[in-house]
């Protein structure tokens, strides 16, 4: 059961100058693949099949928090469109015909899909999908924050952006206690004798060596072509 | 530059019988959602930004792999499709519709769509994008096995099932050698003072602790209701 | 900001027998267009823009309640799907593929998508794609109902539907507030001499005629391909 | 069967200059959510499962009418285009890269989907998701007329939106007829006891009350965490 | 502008007896990607573009039949699926779920896309698409009528594809006309000096020699891996 | 079996000066409806499925010079968008947000979907489909060809614009070698007595006749109205 309050999570939500050409960029973290709404329904989605208490837990409580991120996203982008409807910089965004406030689109206008979500059948995998999660939508707050057009904007995506590394910190406490943070093996299937090889697929004439593929883990295969002719 | 050898990869693909049904849940790692394309696209697609010489090297490498391991699919739902125009368990198929053989389409039908990529902008983000599609590769290929027809179709599920472990060990590898395996920041923006708080969001009464919210890595607010109130 | 408790909203959600089949028609109500998920966001994300703080308040309020609903039917989906892998009815829905539990799919496998939406620029056209995304909600829970497998899943399928006639009232309320209910007219553009026009494109010999042609608010054109030559 | 004749349906498309930039906007009255595309189709679908003969009827002439607008549509956004191709603005929008003249997309780029669509099952729902859609298509005509550039394309525009009332004031004389224009019930299950709670679910210390959840049709309840608690 | 009668075109729809589960598969050529909406569009949206009188004219009528062949489709669904709400095979299907009669999805559940289109810029480009268009409806057909359940359905749909026929002798007598049925050459750009050059990319130790690489018009690369190296 | 050199197939790709908005029109044959993806994966999955060995060959020959097209699109596209982060250029871009390097969206910034191929169950419908495929590709081609910024990148979609052209002579031969480039018919199911049928239902009182419509091959019905009558 979910309840609401009408204040921000954290701190009050301040911009300069509205900035209507920014705020189609922010769309991109309240409707685009690496957003919000992506990660709290992920994380929430996952939780009714995680059977772990304390991580089904921990999930619901990350999901509840990014609820409260896309309404912070959500009123960054009202701030920006508000009251702005004569201006030229309006006029050339996706406001001007949808109306102002934030919609469930992405900064190319392209509308939110679940597709987006990776989520299923195990609690190995879901964390590792967090994680990922996590880093699209770090990467996409530093971009934004780039380009931010004003400083109270900025904190607001600074704010939003340490979260998600604290949200990973916690997946990785998570998955590491199941010991799966380094271990590249899990669930219930064993794997054939191919595992250690290497394959050099992909060639200028030179090898391109490092750990991943290197080291005593590994076999290497530096010409698959010629095993095959 | 491509090429293309008519011969699989690794091992010849046979099944016993064809087995239509099967086929179409075969299709969600064909065109689906944690298929080979979703895996060689993706790994390919950050070759182009990714500047370290050496990962962009293993990630072409890897991605010529699973094109050559969606060849393989492909020919797995090719053998399972052809020649069996006249059975119940075609017509019940999309394939009576569609045409025997792959289509990139998943077991519901639905077309693949590039919007489930997880790629841009950093390496580390880019990793951690992949180390999440291989989890979820190898639990599709778990739940494919555990229903599969034959012997043969096992065994080659199988083999795709444990390159993904073997990828996932060189994207690990790869993410260890920046560092980025277990530490939860990366990127250019300092995170603020937040970035220990662990929000007890989601309630039943009693708190579930564990090494994602417990330890002296985070503040745990127990009652971020009351803290608002 | 949002909070969440573990218990759900009215009553704890009860079935006889796991039946997956079932689940996957489930789907609709959780990740398709008529699904709760769809009015949850939909309600949300109009408050940004909505001037008028009751409204706004009002949409929030049920906004949060479809959250909860939303909650509701997870449960129901987690009940008939989970501990039931060994069973030929498992294995015939998407859950062998994708996991047991939700999964923000409709009934036929199609990714939610926020194209289902309906919103934006008006209040009085928000609450007009409200009443009919309530209408849409209410008879696919009327379709569920009807091949619903024990009286457990049937009395939580009548709440949600019985809740969906509630929001609608609240939104008729709403709407006749603003004068808007039986009004066709609202915003700012006058309309143009041929408001009154009905044109009968569509013919058989016959002319029907109704309360939406007949009446004296009404010019009807019976013939209009003859006017045009 | 249908027939076409090439005359638009009232009045000749004029504009002054051709402007190929408002062209893309006026795409989403095209092949957008709100365009006539949709209406069209979602007006005419209904018309097979609807049993009323003139209900049907009355289906059937305002789709075909809607078909008629597309085209003007269509014509609008063909003189915006056409022979401009040596402009900036024509390279800055999507005309230059797909050609001049219409296409199923909306402002933003996106491709028209029939997800867009509301329909099925029932008459009320069907007429509610009609007028919901005449809404949509009335706001963004308003949002369009607010930014034309000359005054021919305004006319054509606000005639448009003028037919947008007039099929609302059609559809609402139907459910009228129904008995459903004011009445929220629809349909063959009963609701249950809870039919007349308003949960205040999103709170910020104070009440907002007013008809839709004050009067004698609910029961209120100001503090659903604390009834759970 | 358009008008409508509401016979069908050529002949009654009749069917033996309601057959649901074929109606699904039906929508094929309903909301399908190779149905008759999809035809209808194409063909009208080019015809916004196309210079040539006549062709403009051939398009028009051509998509107006198709949109005559979708309204007999339709009528094929509505009566497949009309009447039989009790029937098991109808609760397999989405009609439970969506309403009887058609809906713009396709036999998989996956609503209607115009990225199904292929059109824009140019008229061979668009009657060339066109062809294609007609090769897949065709297809389509033939596929349904195999499985057809009875002599009434199965008549309507090998008309059905005989129009498909007709169509594709018009788009090649109109492409023949401007000299480009056989030509692979159309527009501005005058191709570079390697227009003649096959590369035989895919190998498998033996040459497959054919009109497309082995006469005069082609200059055959046998071993470009060995070129590159 | 898939092999990758690192070199490009014909040329090195080689551009004045970074233009990163051009480089965003580039997408469109990067991840676009008529790009050298779509091109890719429909020939490759056509192989499949086609019994002809060598049109197997053909289409697999022809799909892996796609694929290193896809290749010399996208470097083209990193060039244009790599270290060029501070311009305003790049920030009016979808690479601001996406980072930079190609992705697969086209210009406009949907992603890509397999909805764009048109392929399946025989050969004919398959060969039709790709010289409508190669047609669309050489039309975007033309058109950012026209708007190109520099020489270099002009020269590049030159080579690409002829291969299209080279491609299309090879599906012809290919096409006529089954005697199908300049039938109507193919297939197994006979034509009615409709099939010489041409209705003319789009009309403006004037009759638009040419060989699509007027020669022995056609029965013209003038007024399909009246007949109906």
């Amino acid at each position: 059961m979910f309840f609401h309050k009408k204040e921000t999570i954290v701190k009050s939500v301040n911009i300069d100058e509205a900035n209507p050409r920014y705020a189609q960029l922010l769309l991109e973290q309240f409707g685009g693949a690496t957003g919000e709404l992506s990660a709290a329904l992920q994380y929430w989605v996952q939780s009714f099949h995680v059977e772990d208490a304390g991580i089904k837990d921990m999930l619901q409580d990350i999901a509840v928090e990014e609820f409260s991120h896309l309404e912070m996203v959500g009123k960054l982008i009202e701030s920006h469109t508000k009251n702005v409807d004569q201006t030229e910089a309006f006029k050339s965004t996706l406001f001007a015909v949808r109306g102002a406030g934030p919609h469930f689109l992405d900064s190319q206008g392209s509308a939110w899909t679940a597709t987006y979500l990776n989520e299923g059948g195990d609690v190995v995998r879901d964390l590792r999908a967090n994680i990922a999660a996590e880093a699209g939508a770090r990467q996409t707050y530093e971009s934004l924050i780039k380009v931010a057009p004003d400083q109270g904007t900025k904190e607001t995506l600074v704010h939003l952006l340490t979260r998600e590394i604290s949200h990973t910190k916690m997946f990785m406490k998570a998955l590491d206690s199941l010991g799966k943070l380094t271990d590249p093996f899990f669930g219930n299937i064993q794997p054939d004798e191919t595992v250690d090889i290497y394959y050099n697929l992909s060639t200028n004439g030179q090898d391109e060596r490092g750990p991943w593929n290197s080291d005593e883990n590994f076999r290497y295969i530096a010409n698959p072509v010629q095993e095959k002719a």
